[in-house]
């Protein structure tokens, strides 16, 4: 079997076939590189008619990035596959609770899922930073509740959670309440390399 | 807003929501339980057809891991959404190598991808283990290669790389021509929450 081994050659190549998938769409250079890496990310081309970027998104991402803003993920594997290097380079960290042992006494106490009250516990902390969920509903009602009740204000929302319960209704309750921009994709889909991926196209855009 | 908070009764009624969906497959009840955290993880019921297990994949991976088989990912989000806890309790690790300098070094010496490198570092240990690709197709054909060529024999291979470059020629490849079980998805789709659905799975079926 003949196959491409090159890193930088087997990306290039990728973004090539996803290009026509997003033609119709007229968006701008910045948006093209987000839509890109969610479809390289899911292989899933059907992704493109249900992404959602507020104006503001990636303008406020960047911004909040260049001036050493925190990342906030819900749950591991999304910290897992953000760039930490290249987020470094400008002095932020990502920060994720869902292992911490005090988050999941609270989670067990409360009755509520471990995500939840990881992002509970977040508190002020948010304020300016990019919040990244990729896979709980829960974390995402979490977040939009601080905003309405705490005046607590992120740069940025990704919010991606998936499944069946409660992930579409979360991403609606999104785009129609957030006060701060945010990225999403409508439905049932999205994950935690959809999250990774929205959030590394926008630290490669620096 | 009101939402489902409480962990199992989100996952039940997810489960509830995906059977229909696999009505016409004619599934033994661990293949149900296989399809339905893949299709979990994506939101995406457009899995089930493309879903391929092989005949003896799930009982040869249950003899595997009950006999303390260790699992090698290709990268750090498939072994952050395994559940390492449960794989403790029969004596198995999970590894990757797709962080160690030496395999970055080797990569970047050989001009191919660290993926690439890592499994191709495993080499022997690979023997009865099972292995579990989410995201490089180019390290599930060194699987492939390897297991022609030096007769290292796993398991089980879950192989889910996901793209637009040799994916899916890496998935036929793997069904056309591997010694051992495996379980797939055909196409372009995949990645890392496939990978350690599949694995998740077959650990709570234990």
């Amino acid at each position: 079997m003949n196959f491409i081994t090159i890193p930088s050659e087997i990306e290039r190549r990728s973004m090539e076939i996803i290009a026509p998938y997003l033609k119709e769409y007229h968006l701008s250079e910045e948006e093209i590189k987000v839509y890109s890496r969610i479809i390289h990310a899911s292989g899933d081309p059907e992704y493109a008619p249900i992404i959602k970027i507020h104006q503001d998104a990636i303008s406020k991402a960047k911004a909040a990035l260049l001036n050493g803003a925190d990342i906030y993920t819900d749950v591991e594997m999304v910290r897992t596959g953000i760039n930490k290097k290249r987020l470094a380079e400008y002095g932020g960290q990502v920060h994720c609770l869902i292992a911490d042992p005090e988050v999941a006494k609270k989670a067990k106490e409360e009755g509520i899922t471990r995500s939840m009250a990881a992002v509970r516990s977040f508190g002020k902390a948010l304020n300016g930073s990019i919040v990244a969920i990729g896979n709980a509903p829960t974390a995402l009602f979490e977040i939009l509740h601080l905003m309405q009740q705490e005046e607590i204000y992120p740069a940025l929302i990704i919010g991606v959670p998936v499944g069946f319960v409660g992930a579409a209704e979360s991403k609606e309750h999104l785009m129609e309440t957030s006060p701060v921009p945010y990225i999403t994709v409508r439905g049932n889909k999205g994950g935690s390399p959809i999250a990774a991926a929205i959030t590394n196209a926008i630290l490669y855009m620096l």
